[in-house]
């Protein structure tokens, strides 16, 4: 039953997730799986348990009426989405909700909102839908500021023209997923960017933070559709030009895309789309093992074949989510096109697979019109749309659940892997006396593979943060000495910050920190993401 | 003939370019074209003719077995290959000749020429191949500096390593393309990157300036092939990590990639390459013209077939080049892959051509393996090669011969060409008493061309530069005002840097001298390219 109304302390609406017998069973499958007993579901908290603290700031009079200190809105804009975020708003922890959250209804609104944070040392928190599983919005801002704000995006959310000859769009950043793709339909157009928090997330978020969409290969962020884009920064307002193409200096869009509101806030952009697809080739296959499934993913990634689809699933992860019995590795395969049939296609990329092991488990089966909703691709697909729900469950029962996503070229790939997973296991051990873990490739590239990798651990209620915090650090140092990235496309945030200043070029950092200083001189746009606080 | 080193004033080797009797010809043609009467061609310029300026700066003991103040060199390292450039070069005028011309044979010399540099008041010109059409290796700074210095990156041409699990190269990026390829060759991999150039530029270049390569769709510029760079700045190295992909803040290759040498020099580069190809498909195809032409590149870049080859040549550019009579348009269309036939790609490009009226000349060569040198598509490619020594031949002889090239969504397309032609007519006329105009596309995506126009008018001698410059002018400021890019991928120079200027989002504007300061403190590294200088 849903109320209409968002939880303000995790996934999707209040109402809506596990029921308590779904809830029972996945506790008896925990209890069973890592050898614990009496495991308890706790309760979500309900807002009056909440004790806010004060908020510190008064609106000025000629934005007050588009500023509130209400707690619900408080409370819902003080955390993302990831574990540690589930963790504080099931210990009722809510201790540094933004003071005011605001809601711009016009770029002039950002643009006054803006300029009383900068002239009032006050931090503003760019906010879109909230999904970030990176402390991308939580207002943890250091005591250089006298207050917070959230600037919640959801009233920017109108199209503002589309373009169908050359296929393109104009939107404002606000606009969630569903609303998007429910103006294109008419058009028979398509963004097709589906990533998991499409529901619960805004166009604005994805540039921001270059989200991972729909596509397993060549489209894989929302970058390439990134037309132009139009932000407000405290200094004024930057838009680039809608080009295909330029070799005009370095690229503008790339330097903001990805900015994760450090730089400015994002109010529109011009994004390209696509037909929407009328012909589709899908296969599931099992291999014999992870790394045969992952050869085969090079093969088809280097092939020049670009599937919408090519993910996989190690056996761990395919047993997990219910997609197989955990002896094989899994792969689910999908073209789609708006143009022309991919028999030639299909036929090509199952050839690369099974010069890898790859099996169709039913003959006759291995290419279908609507297999992607069926099988173990459903199973997979299901399992992907429900996991947010299952996640919030295994927080309230004391587990440990956390994702980490790299990428990594292929001939360091095995190695990367090997180590990753036993690193994993062996930190999980040390920190919780076991823990699960499994691996599935997003994304792919000509040149190497972005795995996930999801764990589950038991813990001690109390002490999940700090185990979660141990387990996550050890990792991600793994992830860097390694070579590979911190995040393929969850993004930075707060949460990854360590890391990715380890990771980025020393001197791409001074020119971050300098281009702060010329767009944001009294560092109000959500500070300590990107570029360490200014005061 | 050739006497094994390049031209100072033009184009490609000593002894190389279009005989005399060619020439002639070519005088001939341009004469019955423009009513004009007793062409001459000039001889180019001899070394002894030339006065350069006393060199005003002596390099460091330490530095001066790098350093040459040889006459050749300078006068070499004087301009690009730009129309002005060959224009001042017949005019026997290289003032702006630096004073110096360096060849450092490792990083640290080169770190060693930026030091003395930054100390010493000098500006340091990154020279690669020193193809630029823009004025980008021209030692004309300004008078904040006491000298100029050519660094000329020919000796820094390794190929560091290859890496064929992941398909990728790391190389010095003073290597030239056919040393690239070279060495590629022999494991069956290739960068496909072919600027028209190609012969005569390097890698570091490339990436500098956002080269157009070989493909027509999708891997259009360099930038997409970068898998990650290194370069030497001012105030240290900056290196990124070899990623295929993420999302860990804004890009930073994406950041150097087009910054002309503004930053920094480019030392090396992780490329992403591909397996030569070894299936074929090619077709040459006739329109009634240019937009149905242009309607057909719109289906089949929007179709996500990705030909390497979809080029289209309005009337007068297949015309002029001896590819076809002058009544149609051409479409040189091609498929290639190192993995899989390519029939059912080819087949639907040829539906998308016939449903805007394209008829393959001939029955029967419609697809062919070798088409692409015969035929239509084998002329447009000779000619496509050849075409700098016949510009330095009109130039020699006294006339016009300039580009323009540009990126437009479709949607405004018809309504940009036509007044692009209808201006470009207009200033000739104006200017030259009348000349010649053609378009093609050299590259196409889902939402865009980016159309090329080609330029021929006589003109006065002596008074090339000036009528040349309105001509210039007059045409970039049409291309800013309808909504193009100032370039495509011929990069931004000195030449272009007016109407970039206009074109760049201020707030970028201001971003990239924050980032000069910060990496260039002294402001040494190609002063006036990109970024205004700093003295």
């Amino acid at each position: 039953m849903s109320n209409n109304r968002r939880k303000f302390w995790g996934w999707g609406m209040e109402g809506v997730g596990l029921t308590p017998q779904q809830q029972t069973n996945l506790a008896k499958r925990m209890e069973s799986q890592f050898n614990l007993t009496g495991l308890q579901v706790d309760p979500p908290p309900k807002l009056e348990e909440i004790k806010l603290p004060k908020s510190k700031i008064e609106p000025p009079s000629g934005l007050s009426a588009l500023c509130t200190n209400d707690p619900y809105e408080r409370a819902a804009h003080t955390y993302g989405k990831s574990f540690p975020d589930l963790v504080r708003a099931f210990q009722r922890d809510f201790s540094i909700a933004p003071d005011l959250v605001t809601f711009p209804r016009t770029e002039e609104d950002i643009i006054n909102i803006l300029d009383w944070c900068s002239s009032s040392s006050i931090a503003a928190i760019p906010y879109g839908g909230g999904s970030s599983v990176v402390k991308g919005v939580e207002p943890d801002v250091g005591p250089g500021y006298k207050g917070t704000v959230a600037v919640d995006m959801k009233h920017l959310d109108r199209v503002i023209e589309i373009d169908t000859t050359s296929r393109a769009a104009n939107f404002q950043a606000g606009i969630y997923g569903p609303a998007l793709e429910s103006a294109l339909k008419p058009h028979n157009l398509t963004l097709r960017h589906f990533p998991q928090s499409f529901e619960f997330s805004t166009l604005g978020g994805w540039i921001a933070t270059r989200s991972g969409g729909h596509y397993a290969t060549l489209y894989t962020h929302i970058d390439e559709f990134v037309e132009s884009l139009r932000l407000i920064t405290p200094t004024g307002i930057v838009e680039s030009r809608r080009l295909p193409g330029s070799g005009a200096g370095p690229s503008p869009d790339r330097f903001f895309i990805g900015s994760e509101g450090s730089m400015g806030i994002i109010t529109s952009a011009w994004m390209r789309l696509q037909n929407r697809p009328t012909f589709r080739e899908n296969a599931a296959l099992t291999f014999p093992d992870f790394l045969s499934a992952s050869e085969a993913v090079r093969a088809i990634a280097q092939a020049g074949l670009y599937p919408s689809n090519v993910r996989i699933l190690d056996q761990n992860e395919a047993w997990f989510n219910g997609v197989a019995d955990g002896s094989v590795a899994v792969m689910v395969l999908g073209f789609e096109s708006a143009d022309h049939p991919l028999d030639a296609w299909m036929n090509r990329a199952l050839e690369c697979c099974k010069d890898q092991g790859g099996v169709v488990p039913k003959q006759g089966e291995e290419k279908t019109q609507n297999q992607h909703r069926e099988g173990m691709a459903g199973a997979w697909r299901d399992a992907f749309i429900g996991m947010p729900y299952v996640w919030e469950s295994l927080v309230a029962m004391g587990m440990i659940s956390e994702t980490f996503e790299s990428a990594i070229t292929w001939e360091r790939f095995p190695e990367f892997h090997n180590t990753v997973i036993n690193e994993t296991k062996k930190v999980m051990e040390e920190v919780c006396g076991g823990g699960f873990v499994s691996c599935r490739f997003t994304y792919a590239y000509p040149d190497g593979p972005a795995p996930y990798y999801s764990i589950t651990a038991p813990s001690k209620k109390g002490s999940q943060l700090q185990m979660g915090a141990e387990i996550k650090s050890a990792i991600s140092e793994t992830f860097i000495r390694l070579g590979g990235t911190i995040t393929h496309h969850h993004a930075v945030g707060r949460y990854h910050s360590t890391w990715y200043k380890k990771q980025r070029p020393e001197g791409f950092g001074r020119i971050l920190t300098a281009a702060k200083k010329v767009l944001d001189p009294a560092g109000i746009l959500n500070p300590g993401v990107i570029v360490d606080p200014l005061r």
